[in-house]
C-alpha cells in the first residue's frame, strides 16, 4: 500500500552558505527553502526528515520519477565496471547501445528516419544546434518562433524565447528571430496560421524568408498553451512551402509527457528537426540531442561541438529508460489512462471554482487568472508538502508535472492538496471565507 | 610497477550504427575509429581488447584521469543512497557540500571572495552567463575577446570565439564582440596591451566602451599561446580603468592544468569573473560555473537559468576532487614537478627537430609548423596506441594533455611514442629517411 | 484654354552614355526611355520634341508641378543675389524665413508645437534621425513598422521597409525592427491594432518594448493602403500607453497629397515625430526634416549631422511654397474638391472593369490585381504620353500622383488615357477583344 | 586689388526663432552666432553688415568658393529655361551632360573605367550604397573601416564611423564593421598594414572575411591623418588578396582638396569603389555618387534608390565645375602651388610654437594638442572674422579648409589671424604673456 501523505518540515534550514557563496540568480530554492538530500519515485526528502510529493519533476526532467531503480542499477553497474564516463564524441559501447535502442525502440516503430546529434547536454545547446543547422542548410538567417515560446538562455536560443524578463538578461538586442502568434493567441476567431501564411506569402510584409519555424506543441513555460494538430499541420505545410525547416522543440513536451515519445505523434506531420533534453536521460542526467532528417545532416566534422556532448552516464540511463518504458505499449497506454484521469480531476476542480484548465496528457494546469493567486497556491502547497510550480506570462497557471509513473492514489492525493490551496487562495483573494 | 606499453587494436570496429544514426558532425571518432568501453587512470580500452594511453584527457576534462577511484566511490555511494540526482537549483546536501568545500579548500586559502553561479553544465553556458552579467552590470554591449580565443559554440560564446570554421557555423553574423590581438600576436616587438589601451583611450577609434574583456591565460584550442603575467596584469588594469569586467575563461586552463587551481594564481591580479567547466567535476561529468565578485551578483532570481544547472552527481564528484587533490599542497607540488619534467622532455624533443614548444604547466605542445604534419603525427601516435590531438589555427600544434596524475614513467613512454611519430612525419614530409 | 493632348515621341534616344557610365541600378529610365530636357506644371518634354503628362510627379515630390513660376522666381532672385547656397547648419536669412513661415503658416494654425530638425536632405535621412531620436529618448532599441511600409534605403530606414527586394539589397540581416500588420492587412474581420495591443501587453510575446511605432497614414509605395483615423488613433494610444514614440512618416502622403499639409490632420491625434521630404521644398530640391515635440529634443549638438542639412535653395523654395499655397484656405479646398473628382473618376473606371480603388485625397490608384497587367497599363500609358507608375507588393496598383495643382481638364484627359490602357491590358490578358 | 580684411560684427542676432523652432542638434550656429545672408568666393556676409573669411568652406563642400560666377550663371540659365529640376532617375539632358563630362574630363584622362551611381544626394547615402554593393558582390557582411574614420550618420555608414559621440547617437549597437588601426595609428614603429594582413591571413583571428575595406586617404573629420601611398597600396593589395573591395571614401578629400580630382591619383592603385559628395556639385548643392568598376555593377534596377538621386541642378553646376576647373591642367597646378604655400606657412607657424602640422594639399591643419586650446583658437578667429573649425578625436586640430581658389594674399591674411589666435590661446593656457 502506498503512503500518500507528505510530511513537510517547518524549520527552515541554515542557508548561510548559499547566501555567502551562491549567486542571487537561484530561484526555486527561494520559494522552497529546504535542503533536500534524498529522493525516490515521486518523493523528495529534506535533511530534517521532511517528505514532499514532487509535482514539478524537475520541470518534466524526471518523467520516470526520481532515481528509478532500473535506471539507477544500470548506472551503478556501468560505473562499477569503469565504463567510459567522458569520451568527447568518441564511439563507446554506451553510445552505440543508445543509438541502437533509439533506432529500434523509438524511430523504426514510428516510421521516423532521423539522425542524432549529441549537442552539449542541455536543452539550450540542442536548440542552438538546431537553428544553426537550419540557417546553414537554407542560407537564411531568420527564425520564426512563437509568442510565449521558451527555448533556452544562451544567446541564440534566448532570441527565440518570448519571456521579456529572460530576454532582458541578454544585455544586447536579440536579433534574427521574429515571434509570431501561437495557436489561439488572438482568440478563437483568428487563425494564426493564416496570419503567418499571409505574411510569408507577401514579398512586402517585412518578414524575411525564414530558415526555420521553431515551435513547441505545448508551451511548457509559456502557460501550457496547446496547439491543435490542425494548426501544427498547417505550420508544417507553411514551413515546407516557404523553404524553411520545421523544428519541434520537444524538450519539455516529449518523452511521454504528452502521451507519445514525441509530442507530435499521430498528428500527421513529421518535423524536419526535433530537439530533446530534460527527461531524455530518464534519471535527470544532463543530456540533449537534436534529431533531423539525414538529408539535412550537412555539418562539417566538429562544426558544432562541446566538451560534454557525449555524456556516457546519460547514454546508459537513457538506454535503460527507452528499453524499460518504451519497449512495449504498456507504458504509453498507462500514461494515456493517467492523463485522462488527471484531465478529469483537474476539470472538476476548475469547474468548481469557475476556472479553466490547460494542456495535454500529463502536462496540464489550471489557470488562476492571476500570478499573485497562483503563487499563493503553490506556496500553500509547499507548506503542505506538495512541490508544484507556476507557468505562463504572468505566472498565472499552476502546472501539474507529476511523474508519469506516479501511482493514481498519489496523484489524487496531490491534487487534493492543490484543491485545498486553490480554495484558500481564492478565498483570501476575493475575500470569501473558505469552507 | 606500471605497465607502460599501449596495445592498440588494428581491426576497425563496425561503425554502421554511427553512419546510420549519428550526425556527420562527429569528429574525434573519425580519426580514432575504435569503440571504447572502459577506462581508468590514463588508459582507455576498446571493445576488441586494445589499450590506449590518453594524452587528450577529454580536452583537459579528465585532469585526474578516468574514473578516479576516490571520485568513483563517492558517486557510487551517493547513487546507492538515492541522493538527489536532479534538483533544478534547489538546495541539496550535495550542493551545500560543494559550496562549503569550494569556500574552504579553494577560495579562502587564495584570498578570493567569489560567488558561484551554477549555469547550465557546459562551458559555453558559463561563458554566456558571464558575458550576460557583464553586459547587465555595465549597461554596455561590446565584449573584447582575443585572436585565437575559444569560448564555446552557442551564439553568445561563439561570437567570442576566433576560429573561422566554427564562426561560419553560426549562419548569422556574429555581433557585439571585437577580437583584439593576444599577447605576442604581432611578434615580440609589438605590445598588444598597448595597442588595446590606445584604442580604448581614443574616443574616435571605433571601438566602443566594452562591457568585458574575456581572456584565456593559455589558449587551449587556439594553439597553446600563453600570456605573460605582465600582459595579463595590464589587461586587468585596462579593464578596470575603462569600466569593463575582466573575465578569465579558465575552462581548459584551470583545475590544475597550468599548475594552480586557477590559471591566474600568483600573477598579481584578480579577475572579476571566472568561468570553469571541463575538469571541475573531476570525473568528466557535465558541470560548469561562473564565479564573480559579490558586488557583481546583480542577477534577478531566475534571470538566467537552465534545467541541468544543479547537476548533483557533479557536485558529489567535484567535492571529492577538491578535497582529495586540493586539500593539501602535495598535489600542486606534484603538478609543478611533473610540468617541469614535461617541459624538459618536450624542449629536448623540439630542439632535436628544430621545433619550438608552447604552453605552460601540464598544458604544453610542440609546434610542427604545419597542420598536415601535425595530423600525421597524431595519426601515427594513435596507431601506436597514444591518444593525442592537435590545436592551433592551422592544427599545427600537437598538444599534450596527459592526466595531471599520470605516473612519470607513463608520461615518458607516451612522449617516446610522440617523438617517434614526429621523426617519421618530418621525414615523410621533408623527404628525409627516418633513422 | 489648356491643351490636354500629350505628344509622345516614338524615337528612342541614344542611351550609350548611360549604358557606358551609369549604374545598372537605374530604374525609371528603363520603362520610360526618353531623355527629358524641360518641364513646367504637369508637363515634361523630351529632347526630341515629345510632351508627356506627368502623373508620377517625382513620386509625389512635385505636388505643385514642375518649376512652378512663383517658386522658380524666388529661387532665381535668391541665386542672383548671391544668397547663401551652402551653410552647413549656420543661421541664414533663408533658414530663418523658412522656420518663421513654418511656424506661422503651418504649425500655429494647426495648434502644433514642433521643433524642426534639418537632417540630411533626403527622406531616408529624416527617418534615420527620427528613429535614432526615439531610441535615444526611450533607451529602447526596437522600432515597430508595418507590413508594406516604405521608409528608405539606408540601413536604419531599410530595416523599417517591408519590401523584400529592397531589404535583400542590404547584404546584412536587418535588425531592431518588427513589422506588424497594417490596418486591414488581415482583412476586415481582424483588427490589427488589437493584435498589436495584445502582443505589447503580453510580457511573454517576444515583442520587446518599442522605442517607436513608425507608420504611414497612406502607404505610398506599399500599395496605397490607407489607414482609418480610428486605427491611427488606436496606434497613437498604444504608442503612448507603452512608452513608445509615434512617428508618422509623412514623406509621401504629406504636403497636401492627402488633403491637409499633414496627412493626419483632423484625425484626433498628434504624432510625437513627423518626417517630411519629397514635396517639402516645393520645387523638387533635396530637402527633408524631422519635426518633434520640444520635450523630445534631447539631441546633443551635432549628435546627428550631415553636410547638406541646410540646403538653402530648398529653404527659399519651401518658404515660397508654404506662403503661396498654404497661406490661405483656398489651396486646401481646391485639393479636396479635386481629390473628390479623382475619386469619382477612378471609382467609375474601376467599377466598369470590376476593379477596386485605393488611397485617399490626390493619392489614389486602381488595383489591377496583377503586376503584369499593371505594368502593361503603365507601358501603354507612356506610349500615349502619360507618365504613371505602379505601386504595391506585386506592382499591381496603378498609382495616380498627378500634381495637386493640375487643371481638372488635364486630370480627366490623363485618366482617359489610363482607362484606354486598362481596357486594352485587360483584354490582352483575359483574351477579350477591346472595344 | 583684393581686400583681405574681415569685418566681423559684434552684435549677436536675434536667435529666438531658432531656439523656438530649430532642434538643439544644431552645432556650427552655436559657435558662430551670426545670421548669414550672402556669400561669394571666400567671403560670407551676415545680416548686420559683417564680413567673414571662410576657412571652413562647408567642410570642403565649397572648394571653388561660394557662388562661383560660372557655376551660378549655368544654374540661373538652366532654371530660367525650365530645365528639369527633379526627375527621379529619368534620363535628362543635364544628366547626360554630366556623365559625358565626367567621362571625358575626369575618367578618361586618368585611365579610370568607372560607372556612376547616383545615390541619394548626401555623402552618407553614397557610403551606404557602396557598402551594400560590396556586401552583395562578395556575399560577405563585414566591412573593415579605420580608427578615426568618418563616413556618415545613417546606420550603415555610422557603423563605419569611429567617433564615439556620433556612434552613441545610434541607440542600437553598431554591427558588421570592424575598425582597424589607420596608417601611423600605433606610432612610426608599427606597420598597421602588417597588423591587418596578419589578422586576415589567420583563420582563427576572429576577424571575418571582409566584404570591403573602407578608407579615407586623409581623415578629414578624424584629425587630418594622412595615409602614405605605400600604406594605401598595401591596403589595396590586402583587399584584393582577401577578396574584398577597396572603397575609397573621397567625400572630403576629393574634388581637388588634396591636389588631384581624386585623392588617390598617382599613388599606384585603383580603388574598386569611390564615394564622392561635398564639392562634387561645385556650388554646394546636395549631390553624391558612388563610382565603381563595371564588373561590380551587379545591382538590380531600383535595388537601391532614393527620391532625390537625380538632382538636376547639381548635374548642371557639377558639369560646369568639371569643365571650368578640370578641363585643363591649370587648376590642378594652381592647387599644388597653393598647397605648398599653405604647407610652408603652417609649418613655420607650427615650428614657432613647438607644434606640428597634419594633412596634405589644401587640407591641412595644426595640432594644438588640446581640444580646449583649439576651441579657444577657433573662437578667437571667429571674433576676428575668420571662420575656421577643429577636427580630430579630441577636437585638437585646427583645420584650414580654405577655398582652393582663394587668392594667395587672402590665404596669408587668414593664416595671420590664425597665428595671432594660436599665440593668444597658448599664452592664456600656459600662463605666458602674449607678445
Amino acid at each position: 500500500m502506498i503512503t500518500t501523505r507528505p510530511q513537510p518540515t517547518t524549520r527552515k534550514p541554515d542557508t548561510a552558505i548559499y547566501e555567502r557563496r551562491e549567486s542571487a540568480v537561484r530561484s526555486y530554492a527561494r520559494s522552497m527553502p529546504r535542503q533536500f538530500n534524498k529522493a525516490e519515485g515521486a518523493w523528495m526528502h529534506d535533511n530534517q526528515g521532511g517528505r514532499y510529493l514532487d509535482f514539478l519533476s524537475g520541470c518534466s526532467t524526471l518523467n520516470y520519477g526520481h532515481n528509478h531503480p532500473v535506471l539507477k542499477q544500470a548506472l551503478l553497474d556501468y560505473i562499477a565496471a569503469d565504463g567510459i564516463t567522458h569520451g568527447l564524441d568518441l564511439h563507446t559501447d554506451a553510445k552505440a547501445a543508445f543509438l541502437e535502442t533509439l533506432e529500434t525502440v523509438i524511430l523504426r516503430p514510428r516510421g521516423l528516419n532521423y539522425r542524432a546529434m549529441f549537442t552539449g547536454p542541455t536543452g539550450t545547446n540542442a536548440v542552438e544546434a538546431a537553428i544553426k543547422l537550419a540557417r546553414k542548410v537554407t542560407g537564411r538567417e531568420l527564425v520564426i518562433a512563437f509568442t510565449n515560446g521558451f527555448h533556452g538562455m544562451t544567446l541564440g536560443a534566448l532570441a527565440c524565447t518570448g519571456n521579456a524578463a529572460k530576454r532582458g538578461g541578454a544585455g544586447v538586442p536579440l536579433s534574427h528571430v521574429a515571434h509570431e502568434p501561437y495557436d489561439g493567441y488572438h482568440g478563437p476567431d483568428v487563425d494564426t496560421a493564416d496570419l503567418l501564411e499571409r505574411r510569408l506569402s507577401d514579398p512586402s510584409s517585412g518578414l524575411d524568408a525564414p530558415a526555420a519555424i521553431l515551435v513547441e506543441t505545448v508551451q511548457g513555460e509559456g502557460g501550457l498553451n496547446s496547439a491543435s494538430p490542425e494548426w501544427l499541420r498547417r505550420i508544417a505545410a507553411i514551413a515546407r512551402h516557404h523553404g524553411a525547416l520545421m523544428i519541434v522543440d520537444d524538450i519539455q513536451a516529449g518523452c511521454g509527457r504528452t502521451g507519445g515519445f514525441f509530442s507530435f505523434e499521430g498528428m500527421g506531420f513529421t518535423p524536419d528537426v526535433v530537439t530533446m533534453a530534460k527527461s531524455l536521460s530518464g534519471m535527470g542526467l544532463p543530456f540533449a540531442l537534436a534529431l533531423f532528417r539525414p538529408e539535412l545532416d550537412q555539418w562539417s566534422p566538429g562544426e558544432h561541438n562541446g566538451t560534454f556532448r557525449g555524456n556516457n552516464h546519460a547514454f546508459v540511463t537513457a538506454t535503460a529508460a527507452l528499453r524499460h518504458f518504451w519497449g512495449s505499449a504498456m507504458f504509453q497506454a498507462d500514461i494515456a489512462r493517467r492523463g485522462t484521469l488527471l484531465e478529469r480531476l483537474l476539470e472538476t476542480m476548475a469547474a468548481e471554482h469557475g476556472l479553466s484548465t490547460r494542456g495535454r496528457g500529463m502536462m496540464r494546469g489550471i489557470d488562476l487568472k492571476s500570478g499573485e493567486i497562483a503563487t499563493a497556491v503553490t506556496a500553500g502547497c509547499f507548506e503542505r508538502g506538495l512541490i508544484i510550480e507556476t507557468s505562463g506570462a504572468h505566472d498565472e497557471i499552476v502546472k501539474v508535472l507529476a511523474p508519469l509513473v506516479i501511482d493514481d492514489a498519489l496523484l489524487s492525493a496531490g491534487l487534493d492538496i492543490l484543491e485545498i490551496c486553490i480554495r484558500e487562495a481564492l478565498a483570501v483573494h476575493y475575500g470569501v471565507a473558505a469552507e
